[in-house]
């Protein structure tokens, strides 16, 4: 299918068939546009080939595929009741290949990266997208270099490391090292499916794409995501449009981006009416997974938000951590920026602004197995007892209820 | 549907509409056994929706269900290559709402326990099971009992305490317990969904299931599985016997079990040509979730294996970190009990048991995640450097290859 790539700000136009990630000119976030999308879904195999359709590639290599999507939307059994909302549902992207929702555009990026021609491919994350390309990148046979911040600990090290990539700990702040990896790429040939890549937001179109099929194509009234980067949701917005503008759907749901009270750049711009995003200095909150104090998105994302009608908000650690809680009350066990949104759906559900009759989507980002230490703070009531005390013990737990 | 809860070993028959775990006269584990059965398959829904002609529940109540099952077969791009072996596949159960393959049993126990009118649910585990029974008694709202043996570390129960269960902390022998749970769960009205629970063993029929579907109904040649207590063996077996017997399928793929070589209770009995399995006295290995000493359904495993032609084999805790660095090259981050099945197919490839033309399964049975003592032993070469030094150290990088 015919596309471009288009500069999100100054609308500057770029080829496809070659590697452009940010705008030459006012480096800004670039995006894939294409002519008419013809509304054909459906089918077997990986995402990339269901959605076909909305996709530029001639050819999916499904073999590059670790079955990353289809993942389900559970219809909440708990809180919704307890808040009143009836349509509250969980998109769960920890039952993706490596746990988070990162595979989608990872499976995406490396099909772009292969389309091209590039032999190497490279990440900058310390967390659920690192792990994500280095699987992807093993499994394709290609080089993969993921650069790290320095000082981060070898317990999220060494679930990166098993796939074997080469790892590189850099000192310096995130965003330059974003910086430097694009130019490092360029020079060295090496496709960095960064945070906002403009094919890792294809890849997470699917998500909109998903939840439109699951709902039997009546869009929901709101999608609640964590946002660290930006990338994501601008995947699902853009997901969303394409089906609207392929005549799948009617509507767009208006966006919630979620970011922490301890690192909200984009949140706080929001609030403030401002167009573009500040570096926030001393970034800290236990959802390290949405901790970007820079996001190299982010003033597209203020603009698609005041385009959609959407809005930003934070929550604290410890909303996230009671969230959390709340979550594994579903039977869903989220890291902490995964239940960022449900903490926020509690919060705009207690002042009014979301409504019993709304349909309300919240994204559970990855799985809560990813970051033990979130659980620190849990107190555990555990009953001792031995075998002959086992009857009488259980005997009191019931008696006590 | 028309069914019966049947003893393994004497035959004695029981209805399935009450609460009957093992043979009252022989202590054997049960299985259900169907009259006729339809060979309707497909449909939206849950597993049990799904392949519902296989289950005799009347209703399927999906809103308890989490999204189990469903998970991808995915063919090897690396081992298989190396080994001459074209059609080497892994079935991927990391990929599950608690991220092993014990939700699906889960999820069919407890549709069992609530069309009996049961609200209480336990399981005697320490590791995957326990996680998945707290995680699906939670979302159903029942009252859940989660026995763990005493002494287990604090990083193990925290995953599991997180879903809210009544986490019990119990000394004395595993397989004491899991007799105990049985006599507690008659006396308290407490349905235990243990490893080798009916239902549960139901539950894992859809692995088989899914196989001959994503195979386009040509059986494999092996199916590998780490085996523990036995019920997931027995489960899958049932499940291409059904799939046989429904016209479905041609034949029967033959199976093979593998432990870990410091417990190996049934791999010994099956090596020695003995019909029971005996206590092993001091376990150890580092695949903690097939480290059973006295596997409640191990005698039924070696009679089932006899009659199917199969194998039971062991294989080191080194060979099973190999190769968990060996599947993470395939992008597939398995915990140690998971690797074992590759372990088990290297030795059988290179000692030529296993042919280039053959067809082989190897079950993947939980995330990697769940086990980060693992890569302890994983030495990482990091890389450090600067944004500056960046540029020429990924050019050193890349001119050492």
């Amino acid at each position: 299918m015919e596309c471009q790539l288009v500069c999100t700000q100054c609308g500057r136009k770029y080829p496809t068939d070659e590697l452009q990630l940010r705008c030459d000119e006012c480096h800004e976030p670039l995006e894939v546009v294409y002519g008419v999308l013809k509304p054909e879904v459906g089918g077997q195999g990986s995402i990339l080939r269901k959605f076909r359709a909305f996709y530029p590639f001639r050819e999916v290599s499904d073999a590059m595929s670790l079955g990353e999507g289809g993942t389900p939307l559970i219809h909440s059994s708990v809180v919704g009741r307890q808040w009143g909302i009836d349509a509250l549902y969980f998109k769960d992207e920890t039952q993706n290949p490596t746990w988070s929702f990162k595979d989608r555009g990872t499976f995406c990026g490396i099909q772009h990266a292969i389309s091209l021609g590039y032999k190497r491919i490279g990440t900058v994350s310390t967390g659920n997208m690192a792990a994500s390309v280095a699987a992807y990148g093993a499994r394709a046979g290609l080089e993969t270099f993921i650069l790290v911040s320095a000082g981060i600990p070898s317990e999220k090290i060494k679930p990166i490391a098993v796939y074997g990539p080469h790892l590189m700990e850099v000192e310096g702040h995130y965003h330059e090292l974003y910086n430097e990896s694009l130019r490092a790429g360029n020079r060295y040939g090496i496709y960095f499916i960064n945070s906002d890549a403009p094919f890792r937001v294809e890849g997470s179109k699917t998500i909109a794409f998903e939840i439109c099929e699951q709902m039997d194509f009546q869009v929901p009234d709101y999608v609640v995501i964590p946002v660290s980067a930006g990338g994501n949701l601008r995947g699902i917005l853009k997901g969303f449009e394409e089906f609207k503008s392929a005549g799948l759907i009617d509507g767009i749901p208006e966006l919630i981006a979620v970011q922490a009270e301890g690192c909200a750049p984009i949140a706080e711009a929001f609030e403030g009416g401002r167009e573009r995003v500040e570096r926030v200095r001393n970034p800290e909150t236990i959802a390290h997974a949405i901790e970007n104090p820079y996001p190299p998105s982010g003033n597209q994302v203020l603009r698609k938000l005041r385009q959609n009608g959407g809005l930003a908000l934070t929550v604290s650690d410890e909303e996230i951590l009671e969230a959390q809680g709340l979550l594994a009350q579903e039977g869903i066990f989220g890291q902490p920026a995964a239940c960022a949104p449900l903490a926020a759906a509690k919060k705009l559900s207690s002042d009014g602004y979301l409504q019993p009759g709304d349909r309300i989507v919240l994204l559970i980002t990855g799985s809560g197995l990813k970051v033990p230490s979130a659980l620190d703070h849990l107190e555990i009531p555990v009953i001792s007892t031995s075998i002959e005390g086992l009857m009488g013990s259980i005997g009191e737990v019931i008696g006590r209820r």
